[in-house]
């Protein structure tokens, strides 16, 4: 099975990008697999397997390799004697920027190139967590208290310390941080307001319980991973995430409940059906007296999170031969045509 | 000023774009146009102003003209002998699928082409009814109780008749139905379900007052049109929307008090601010009781709603001169750096 992974992206996630599609250059072996880097202007390269290397990128040597271009149903390379059409599925392995907040996914339908990740809906209500709690809302899903704040306007905050100040619109914990108290609050909020220029506010609950679950829609039914209970710092920072992306050994299940276990599933597919179609999602949730609050949506998560899956690559196939299809408008003309003949022309 | 009309787009709206840009030609004669057509194939074409009428698209005359191709910073055309760039702003006129979905705006963002239209997030926002009601909830403006179905499960509809059914992602009334008895229902649901998998339903307001306002914030400021009483007929069809979008006579300023216009305009800022910066909108009200509720948010309206404003070409230059910057990651491989310099390589 031919399958092309497409990392890098302009974003503050595109180092954490390429140890991903590293890590599922191992992890993937049973596919025929291409590599097509996206620098941070935007170009398209070709990448050769032997070199997906953290160095080859952080020197500068992707630059000699093919540059490619998007094209009707591929990425075209050029060469002296014609052009190669690499046509394979694409898994969006983009986080942050572009790969998340719908831009690769818009390129993609658009060039009417098939791919694994999440839609254009879909990114604009996980990248962005003010829309995140608006989608909980509107299906039932609990998710903890919390303010906006722009930067241009910002009043009193009122939800009682600690808490946790995050921008908007990143993930991998970039330019988040705990606030134990307003003598903290200026320079967390300078943080935060350095990536984005609105930011969210929430009770940062100590030694409350969490629980990640992985999962996708195939054929009308769903495929989870087995629990996670994260290991517990105080909030994993960006160094230990960039580290945490390169995780290809299976975890433990998380010893809880089948009742819990089936509380998390149902809030899983409030959040994914009819939106997050296409895509492998891991939704990170706290559980405070027995009941469950989303936290997160992860619709590109970190090395498709495949040491959640039993069996990841089986999984991959399942969910590429069963990609959402676009249902595109046709055009016939018919109303400037019988414009056309009304007016006698 | 140079300015660059895209136009068309694999959209069940594509007639009434070329419609609006035809009519659009006759209201920016103070600034340097470009056309670009895109066809439903997703090839653009550059077309020549004097080839800019409708039985130009519907006989096909279009694809001998010549072909762009998006690139850094501009639609490119290549020749033999070389290659011309034109780099105008753009201005999105792709009516529902493509150029309100988020496509054209990713696009446009992803090749750093600067353009008056909405950007990914608030295209979702607008483009899908069901999100439209998530944004008012959010930001406290009223809508109509509404029910959505869906093409696979969908159970008895509780709001009494009359009702209206709608599509959930489409416009220009495209597959809308009132229905006045539960004997017409299967028929309407049958039209809307032919547009999408998704469905509203609301009740259908015989005589209620509708009010259209259009606007656009710019150097932070907001800048309205005139209220217009748009003609009453139970609900414009697509023949007859397909005339309107040609307007381009100003149309009388609705006979309403300053209190009313004050109170749309408040419900206006609250649905635009932070979300459609960049876009010229028109937002469609109902007036019930004397409390303003959002109907229907049009990120592109039909014309650019040009026949709204009494000085149109200024509003555009306006506009125009204060889109949204992106900003952009800068990658600098820190990570990675200190990751192999830790490794002693």
């Amino acid at each position: 099975m031919k399958l092309t992974i497409l990392f890098g992206g302009a974003s503050f996630e595109h180092e954490i990008s390429i140890v991903s599609a590293i890590t599922l250059k191992q992890k993937l072996t049973q596919f025929d697999l291409t590599f097509v880097f996206c620098d941070q202007d935007h170009a398209f390269y070709l990448i050769e397997a032997s070199k997906m290397k953290a160095i080859t990128f952080s020197k500068g040597a992707h630059k000699k390799m093919p540059k490619l271009s998007l094209s009707h149903g591929a990425f075209v390379q050029k060469g002296l004697f014609g052009t190669t059409e690499h046509t394979g599925t694409v898994l969006n392995l983009i986080h942050g920027a572009d790969g998340e907040d719908g831009s690769i996914a818009a390129l993609l339908d658009f060039f009417s190139i098939k791919y694994i990740g999440p839609r254009i809906d879909a990114s604009v209500f996980s990248y962005d967590k003010r829309y995140t709690k608006w989608l909980c809302n509107a299906r039932g899903i609990k998710t903890l208290q919390h303010e906006e704040l722009n930067l241009k306007e910002h009043s009193n905050i009122k939800i009682p310390y600690p808490i946790i100040v995050k921008p908007s619109r990143l993930g991998s914990s970039i330019g988040v941080s705990v606030v134990k108290d307003e003598s903290k609050l200026d320079y967390a909020l300078d943080s935060a307001f350095e990536f984005d220029s609105s930011v969210i506010v929430e009770p940062f609950l100590e030694g409350v319980k969490e629980y990640n679950l992985a999962g996708f829609r195939a054929n009308e039914k769903f495929y989870f991973s087995i629990v996670e209970e994260p290991q517990k710092e105080e909030f994993l920072d960006f160094e230990k995430k960039y580290m945490d992306f390169s995780r290809s050994e299976q975890v433990l299940d998380a010893q809880i409940s089948k009742e819990l276990e089936a509380k998390l599933r149902t809030n899983f597919e409030k959040a994914y059906k009819d939106l997050f179609e296409g895509a492998l999602i891991r939704c990170d949730f706290f559980v405070i007296n027995n009941e469950v609050y989303l936290n997160e949506i992860n619709p590109i998560p970190g090395s498709m999170a495949n040491y959640l899956f039993e069996d990841f690559q089986g999984s991959i196939e399942i969910l590429m031969n069963s990609l959402p299809h676009v249902k595109k408008a046709k055009v016939n003309y018919e109303y400037i045509h019988s414009i056309s003949k009304a007016k006698g022309k």
